[in-house]
């Protein structure tokens, strides 16, 4: 495994990154209720990531913690957010990722509740964010995970899906809860969740009706 | 009947608190022209309520009221929002609840325009932040009441739906008229609040067509 | 005809006013491109208005200019907004007006686009904002009248239907091209505004598929 | 082929214009991820325009770079959008144009995926801001091209286009990929945009259910 090339962040910069991205998903309307959460890799295998019951969209520097590369806070009396082990699953999977973005919008929500096991994107020019996708002809095959609380094994089923797959989208869905998206960095994580909710709020206002019920 | 955990709040406090609720609802879309209404429990049985008429997007302090148990005005000059019997009608029924918001959206509106008596909502994550619901298997039957122009009577039939009722979500809808949600502290109830509309939106995105008409 | 009761504004007052109200329906989304007018009865006869072709979200003071009650610029190098004429009619049939506004929403351009020449509001509790109807349990018939780029033409079809009706109300729809509200003062017309265009946005959300093509 | 009238204008200023700009279609949702371009004729044949691979609602002005009449950059360690070509084939073709948008909404966006080669808009006021129809009784034919990452290709078919047309409209859509305007300046660009995007989001919330699938 390479060494990941994330520079060494201290925690205060990566919690100001989290902030910014917390309020810019609030203003998008991806951080309804205490839903969402935001992780930065610290670059030394350490992750800062969002604290647990709190709005996405209204953080201080408090809300945000530390955690290690299985989860387990720093700080014993503060509890990550509950999907904390997901965030950590995809940054060992993919060495050089820097950031994690999870939200819950309108239309990936009603997108995944409806949809087997993936969603096909085909035909966007906003395609081209994906990773080894040229062009807008490409199609990207995203997965649409069921919803579970038992986060070791919702996890174990991610990692079955990347393993069956020869080529990962880097982002998923959990069916009623949400979208994932990973990226190099908060920006690219950022312009990657806006590309795809971009494209799934294009899906839903164009789907026959009928379809969703 | 416990004593109630509120701790005893200034009302410039409270007035702070529901002027900044009020925000975010208009940023939200939640009360266009003079419609919903905020209330913040002062802990020593009075509650501070926005006046009637104003724009809840719009308060300064002088648009913030004190209650009693029964909502008497404090000031007789001063009118409470006329719906202030049903906030009244939740703190006295739940002791500890310490803010009680009231929107509309176009969302609540349509669809307790088109529902019966209830709308059951299940299989979102969101429903996390509803009392007594560990995961998002379980659903939340919110009651749906006719509108009344007429408080006593409409406080009224919410009681015995309540009565009836083995378990009691902390919201109901009136129909076509907005949504009610309560909880512990005023953000809380705002976390309530912004998980029901967005569920709400779900539910109205992915609704057969024709269903309502 | 009684005396005007609205109190004499300076220009600046009045402007800074519309100003105000065309940030908030840009907001909104009701004043794309050039589109919507805003007006405040000057309390002499005369009427501040936005002059025309300029974007009425980001007005300064130099986007306002005052006509008499004929619509005639006091300023002759200066050209008021094109349907100045049909807020000097509201003005001349309903004294005790104070302000006119004039709005593009999407619900109001679909909607009587599909219309006939009514459309017909009812069980909203908002409805309440309208005169005259102290409960929901009442309806709005709101006029709607075909688009005319001749204005005088257009102000006689409306003023031959105030003359044909019981029941006025204080506002009404062009068919693709927005809709007029007015009130005794500026944030009253604005709340009758957030009124309609919230029941309209509900309509749409409502309506039955197909019965717009 | 007459001079441009164009004033010539220091790249700061046309910077700030097309920073303010791309904030503005960011608060409208047309600039989701890293898509969308801006450009400002400088008045001497020279343009700036928005470099690749950055947020246009989030740039400074480093973000924004100069290109001659063939789209070919001064600094030649900057690259420019990848669309810059169309731009270019824009000012080429219309002497006197001063400012080109590109933006992605998801009513452009939904419909030329759906569309064949043109979009008829007709019968809304704000077809006003398109030159040559003095009234709401014109209709605008806009064409739809396929999308196509082999830009001098595109900008042929275009061309090609433009030629065969009696009148062009002053805008055009992509398939998937959304829409151009162009006009003499900024600010009548952005009201065009503002009126295309807002008879789309129309034409979009009316059209048939099922005729997008």
């Amino acid at each position: 495994m390479p060494p990941r090339p994330i520079p060494a962040a201290a925690p205060d910069a990566a919690a100001d990154t989290i902030i910014r991205l917390g309020r810019r998903m609030d203003a998008l309307g991806w951080v309804p209720a205490t839903a969402g959460n935001i992780s930065v890799a610290l670059g030394d295998g350490r992750v800062a990531v969002t604290r647990s019951g709190l709005h996405k969209g209204l953080l201080s520097r408090d809300g945000v913690m530390v955690v290690d590369a299985e989860g387990r806070a720093e700080d014993p009396s503060l509890r990550p957010s509950a999907e904390t082990l997901l965030h950590c699953g995809i940054y060992r999977r993919f060495p050089g990722t820097g950031a994690v973005l999870h939200g819950h919008s309108v239309a990936n929500t009603v997108l995944s509740r409806a949809a087997g096991d993936a969603l096909r994107l085909r035909g966007y020019e906003l395609l081209k964010v994906f990773p080894g996708l040229p062009t807008h002809e490409g199609a990207v095959e995203l997965p649409v995970f069921s919803n579970d609380q038992d986060m070791p094994r919702l996890q174990r089923a991610v990692e079955a899906r990347w393993d069956g797959s020869a080529a990962v989208a880097p982002g998923y869905l959990l069916r009623g809860h949400g979208a994932y998206v990973w990226a190099a960095d908060a920006d690219a994580a950022l312009a990657r969740l806006e590309a795809l909710e971009f494209m799934l709020a294009c899906e839903l206002a164009a789907r026959a009706p009928g379809a969703v019920a």
